[in-house]
């Protein structure tokens, strides 16, 4: 596979480039239909069929156990934001979850979750910036909330969980958008894990919610039927037309991952392309990480130039090399390189080649 | 344009050919980026560009004045069955909304207003099976309601309102998901028009919304933010991450539709089209339309035929030729043929000519 440009953007990112070759191929004939995949009924044999094999994958690479079921959810993970409280508050009498804040995304959990019952935020990253996984004692967690909620990785400044809480009883709900598939997770310390395809599944608009059977089935009264998770467990995610082309493209993504050797064969290709990166931070003098080395990120690694101008300038030229979108978020500025499943190691290769070569004239 | 297959499919359904051609064409490569429209940012400059394009394209075409906004949701048109009541019930101190029972969808809509007020069956079909648009009395419509909805067109049952309710200072709310655009609308007469993508305007799991701007920033509470109508007006419909590739092929059917002339241009096409196959109905003593004739949709053509027996050979002898995805709806049976915008005129004159020939050696 030759790249013209390496593409960093943090969502929608990348897909694997053969999945992109493959929809390409495909566009205007689905397994020979003789029309395309965006112009079949979800209610087709085929689509059926499709979504059959995307659950099959997903199971298997992700190692469910039977009692975890895939969800196909409208509305990418914003959406989860409130259809996590709406289906989970009320399943203690006090309608209160812990949460933490670690950045941009977890805030607007918080927020949501507060429309339908009592957040308690248990520690925030907030006075630091979010610069890694705040600290917290297992007393500060209330043993009668209805759910933990964790971001498990932080896009915006590129910080991850790398010890998940201990929950007891208590349900752990992980936003796990930016590293779902990223690495091995053991599934059985969380009661719902849901993530945005745009990063490492599939184009935008969707999210796959994993969720625990006794956690579906407690929505409250008012909760719209497409944010209820017993609607979509009961009809397979077919209540209406889901968004098909997402499902399809997360179908080649899981088929390409599983040929890759599955999750902990990524996983180990990921943590080089990281260390690779952190790499050239560590031993400059000239850029600097963003997040705490104990908390960075796998999937975006963020930094900083000394100046705005050295940053105008490399952004510019990454990009005049064919680095694309690698400009940090407005909330925080500076550099991120987003490294999901699909970029290979010789995109980071190149950034990182090209780092140090900008380091070399600039620093 | 030379077409190996004839897409009849009720939705997900054909998009035009040329936009098809075009995406593929695209694919790997939007706009000289070197990466896939599906692989960019939302808040990119390329992304926004195409956004804004989709506006111009949309109110050109409907003709929308200023106070008309449109907003791309989340969700399809079920998503709109609760955010509808969610963000319109409130207006009014009774909370209570009069719908019109015209078919599966309609009744859908009117089991989730349920959820957020009080609604009134102002007139339904289900009597007589939903072959028509009921009856009503202006009198029947209550002037201190929220809103007033109908289905403009049921997919399922091939009837289609040809005069709109008279509903004065009371809101006429729509879902138009399976014939806007299809035909010309006086938008002054609604509150909101909505419609699901995936019939006449691109890749499923998105709702474009039309909305009146004195009818936005009323939701309730307990609206989750992204069934909120503020939020996407705010926001210019990017709080999240949408979906992008829903967006791209909207816009490029929008364009494909602007060089057929616009929606006046295309009426015509469409009356044409309907006329055709409702023209061999009423010439047979064979096939019997199920729609009453006053009612009957430019959209889906709906028939039976004398015996199961020559149902199932109908469908599969017209796959055989190339004429796809014919079955009728399982709560009516019976074929649908639907014929969107997309739809060439060459698609219909085929299965006319098939339907004609099939009445030959089988009448």
């Amino acid at each position: 596979m030759t790249y013209r440009v390496f593409n960093f953007a943090p969502g929608p990112a990348m897909l694997p480039a053969p999945v992109m070759a493959r929809v390409r191929e495909q566009f205007l004939d689905f397994r020979g239909l003789g029309v395309s995949i965006v112009e079949i009924s979800h209610r087709s044999r085929e689509f059926e069929a499709l979504l059959a094999e995307t659950d099959v994958l997903l199971r298997e690479l992700m190692g469910l156990p039977a009692q975890y079921h895939v969800l196909y959810c409208h509305g990418g993970a914003a959406m989860q934001f409130a259809a996590v409280p709406l289906n989970l508050m009320g399943r203690v009498p006090s309608r209160s979850a812990d949460y933490f804040d670690t950045g941009n995304f977890a805030a607007r959990a918080i927020e949501e979750g507060r429309r339908y019952g009592t957040v308690n935020v248990v520690a925030s990253s907030a006075d630091t910036g979010h610069d890694r996984i705040p600290h917290h004692d297992a007393a500060d967690l209330n043993p009668d909330a209805a759910y933990v909620y964790i971001a498990s990785n932080n896009t915006i400044y590129g910080t991850q969980w790398h010890r998940f809480p201990e929950t007891n009883d208590v349900p752990l709900v992980s936003d796990a958008t930016s590293d779902i598939l990223s690495r091995v997770i053991d599934i059985t310390r969380f009661g719902v894990v849901f993530a945005g395809v745009q990063k490492n599944l599939g184009s935008a608009g969707m999210a796959v919610v994993i969720v625990r059977e006794d956690l579906i089935g407690h929505a409250a009264p008012h909760t719209p039927n497409l944010l209820n998770y017993q609607t979509y467990f009961k009809d397979h995610s077919l209540t209406n037309t889901p968004n098909t082309f997402s499902i399809y493209t997360t179908q080649l993504t899981l088929e390409w991952l599983s040929e890759q050797g599955g999750v902990a064969a990524i996983e180990q290709v990921n943590r080089k392309k990281a260390d690779r990166l952190y790499g050239v931070i560590d031993h400059s003098g000239f850029y600097r990480g963003f997040a705490q080395p104990e908390h960075r990120s796998i999937s975006n690694v963020t930094f900083g130039l000394p100046t705005a101008g050295l940053l105008a300038r490399f952004l510019e030229e990454a990009g005049d090399n064919g680095l694309y979108a690698l400009k940090g978020h407005r909330a925080l500025g500076g550099v991120r390189a987003s490294i999901y499943n699909a970029m290979p190691l010789e995109g980071v290769e190149a950034l990182a080649g090209f780092m140090e070569e900008f380091e070399r004239r600039n620093g």
